[in-house]
């Protein structure tokens, strides 16, 4: 409970550093605000939205393991920018990317808390743990309700079928949260009906 | 763990509610941008900063309820919007309406979760555990740092004085994190000599 000399300021150096995901936009526009999302508060809604689903969760899964997983997962975009989740070129790039991106944000910090945070962001990545899982399907799932909320505006602006949605969110939503797929599934069938789907 | 019908889809409409708060503007600029910093992405700030400060809270603090009350304090500003932390007029009055609020927002979800984030949300608001006053610390020390690396942009244009900001944020920030609060004493009286306070 004595840090060393300097750690408080390169805490808080870090901290600020964080402002910059503020001005990190995604493809998708908070309901009813004419503006783009931007990935800070992306990953307060997803952290809410795991919290909220906890009861679809799996026994024993440590929630609060998952919502700090949410926190940390997307920081790396402070230096990559956003990429839509469909586009398929380039993916293993651009994860190396981020992840030189959080060794260098995460780094700001001292140990050990550089390392927890590490630590969170493979674990999200690597997919392999149930907290993990859940977290995925969470984020994957997100933008899915909001697409759903607005009359599938983003899919429509680029373009997305339907068979695309499902084939790029089913596995990790059915994978990490069975319940909330086999909610969305029906949603998307409908939205397809409604015709909120891209060519 | 198999939820009453209706459950999901009242989880997912708590979720969509909570877009509404990426609307909610505060004083802040977020560095480097111009516009105001909105309630949503401050609270995933603020949640990251909690978890950042983990060295300097004591020892046994439970992080993830720490977590967990800053990621809900401020949900119910989407009905009230936010307020300057300096206004000292209505406060019982604008905290009952916050009140009523989060009654509502909360009530959307099935219960337990519901009763789950109200007890969050009443445990910071009283501040009485020492989760709850590490919790407020950070949440009051957050856009002292960002004025700090703005060059008192928000206590310039408010016209708010260092005597002010000390007077309305060390009670808080000393109980729940002091050393946090040491540090920032210092930052404010290096602060006042370059002017960064209004008169």
């Amino acid at each position: 409970f004595a840090p060393m000399g300097g750690s408080m300021q390169r805490t808080i150096d870090f901290i600020l550093e964080l402002d910059k995901l503020k001005g990190v936009t995604r493809k998708t526009r908070p309901l009813g605000l004419d503006r783009l999302e931007n990935s800070a508060e992306h990953s307060w809604q997803i952290a809410m939205m795991a919290a909220s689903m906890a009861p679809y969760a799996a026994p024993g899964l440590d929630m609060p393991r998952v919502i700090s997983m949410l926190l940390v997962h997307d920081i790396g975009e402070i230096d990559t920018g956003d990429t839509l989740v469909y586009v398929e070129d380039g993916w293993a790039e651009r994860k190396a990317a981020e992840h030189a991106a959080v060794q260098r944000i995460f780094g700001l910090l001292p140990e050990p808390q550089a390392a927890a945070f590490m630590a969170l962001w493979l674990e999200f990545e690597q997919g392999e743990t149930a907290e993990s899982r859940f977290a995925n399907a969470v984020d994957r799932a997100m933008p899915v309700l909001l697409n759903l909320a607005n009359n599938g505006q983003s899919w429509r602006e680029h373009g997305i079928s339907h068979a695309r949605v499902v084939a790029r969110v089913k596995g990790q939503i059915n994978d990490g949260c069975p319940a909330l797929w086999a909610h969305l599934e029906q949603r998307l069938l409908a939205a397809q009906l409604n015709g909120w789907f891209g060519a």
